[in-house]
């Protein structure tokens, strides 16, 4: 079935920079190691679908997240292609920085937490304290010239607080941000946020002068609200969107959350409204498919799904 | 998780109407006969949920569709919770008219196709020949003053001619409207659909007089786009929307259509951005739960999966 498009859509930007966070985000939980080899095709079948910005690795001490132990070894293997400012990876601390640094890493993100319980969990420190965490890393990344992003976790639920106030979540990416941060991603990490509070979030944001231009979504699919939520905020200036090729991805400290909105389901949404990617569409299925045959199990997007035969039973 | 609700968002109606399709297109095409005190009960259920517009059951030959060959049964059983204006059942011709007139049933619907390859595989008739079988029974159902509702579907892709374009589908539109259709549903039958695509086509409707006053949107999820899809079509004044609880749903004839917009997902949306629908969630997904024991396999829905805790193993 050929994919009906359309002239551009009310309301939306002309072209979307999707960051892809398959790789990282979409990995990370997997219980099984991943083979850093497997890792590394990842990323270069990512790139060769038209995938302009991945976010590779992450820098977190092995013994947190074994399935991350392998970041130097996937940076090395990718080589140039690897480093560059569209090739960011997570630093928790200033110990993932330094490994960040030693292998010539261009950009870098840090990733907090909007609630209390959350950064207990994720960070073993208060919301407060995350910031003396945070501070010299983005501080000293800037310095050096390097592109960093902000994540904040349970922008709109926690699993163990309930909703979570829009002037908490501002309050959090404000600190951040005032370090100097050049991006915020937005993370309903369980999934449970709906148009109305995207659009109250953003908002919220913009009149403390973190406008759409600098603001990322990311959005879980757990409650299959993550495209309309997607939807909502490019209608609101957003122009650059988290997902993960095949919707892999989970959290293993939030039990509510599954994958993130798969990349192809976007890739769908966008290209229909006549919204540019960049992305080749058959090349990113062929990628989750093969990735879904690495990981042992059929992947949880829609459009993978809708787009490739059943076996023959 | 309690659902983090906000204010009335931007630009959707404060109240919608849900118009549940799960007891007919939900179970339609369920290989295995589903007993007649299954379907009455799902109806019940769905009733003390708060669904207020059910689609009970099909008078189609049981020869056509084995699995509502009940109807009959499951409306007399329903007794007068069956027969009101909030209780439509499809009629696929004359004979249909006359199979609900004597249960008394005061409302119908009809079911056309916006492409040639649909019509002839679903109907055996040409795009034409479908008025001609439709026309004597949208009359003879507004004269006896029952409230009609005309479907069409595959409005957005055919799986065998590709995309559909916007004034084919709002020719058929026309003639069934000026028959003396009271509501429009347009059936995205293969999940194709995007959000601009959803606006053209209204916008294309509105523009001959079939304004979204009188418009539903019925969304399958096989691309993953159905709930995006549905709040376009909320921002652009519809408020009737098509769902199946749990996601139920699919075609025969249409190889790759897959469940309906799922009720629950459809709710969790609304209600979240303070949009009324008079549903009990719990009690909805509860019936969800049932209906999905009944027939042996998991709900898709998103919402019922999220909210239901996985087996122990």
């Amino acid at each position: 079935m050929r994919l009906p498009q359309v002239e551009a859509a009310t309301g939306l930007p002309p072209e979307v920079t999707i960051y892809e966070v398959g790789p990282r985000d979409g990995l990370q939980n997997e219980k099984a190691v991943v083979p850093a080899s497997v890792k590394v095709e990842f990323v270069r079948r990512l790139v060769a679908a038209g995938l302009s910005t991945i976010e590779t690795t992450s820098f977190v001490p092995a013994r947190w997240v074994p399935q991350m132990g392998d970041a130097e070894e996937v940076l090395e293997a990718l080589g140039a292609d690897g480093v560059g400012r569209a090739r960011p990876a997570l630093v928790p601390n200033l110990r993932g920085l330094e490994r960040a640094e030693a292998l010539g890493l261009q950009a870098v993100a840090v990733f907090g937490s909007a609630t209390e319980t959350f950064a207990q969990k994720n960070l073993n420190r208060s919301v407060g304290e995350q910031y003396a965490m945070f501070e010299p890393v983005v501080t000293r990344a800037k310095d050096a010239g390097r592109w960093v992003r902000a994540y904040v976790s349970m922008c709109f639920g926690d699993p163990w607080e309930g909703p979570v106030p829009v002037g908490q979540v501002v309050d959090v990416a404000e600190r951040l941000m005032g370090m100097g941060c050049d991006q915020l991603s937005i993370g309903d990490t369980i999934g449970v946020g709906t148009t109305g509070h995207v659009h109250r979030l953003l908002e919220a944001l913009d009149a403390r002068g973190i406008g759409p231009e600098r603001v990322a979504v990311h959005f879980h699919d757990t409650y299959g609200q993550a495209l309309a939520n997607t939807m909502a905020a490019l209608r609101d200036g957003v122009t650059v969107v988290d997902a993960a090729a095949g919707g892999l991805g989970g959290c293993p400290y939030a039990k509510s959350a599954t994958g993130n909105l798969a990349t192809e389901d976007l890739v769908w949404a966008l290209t229909g409204a006549g919204v540019r990617t960049g992305v080749d569409l058959d090349a990113l299925v062929a990628t989750s498919v093969w990735m879904a045959q690495q990981l042992g199990r059929p992947s949880p997007s829609n459009v993978v799904r809708a787009l490739t035969p059943p076996p023959t039973p």
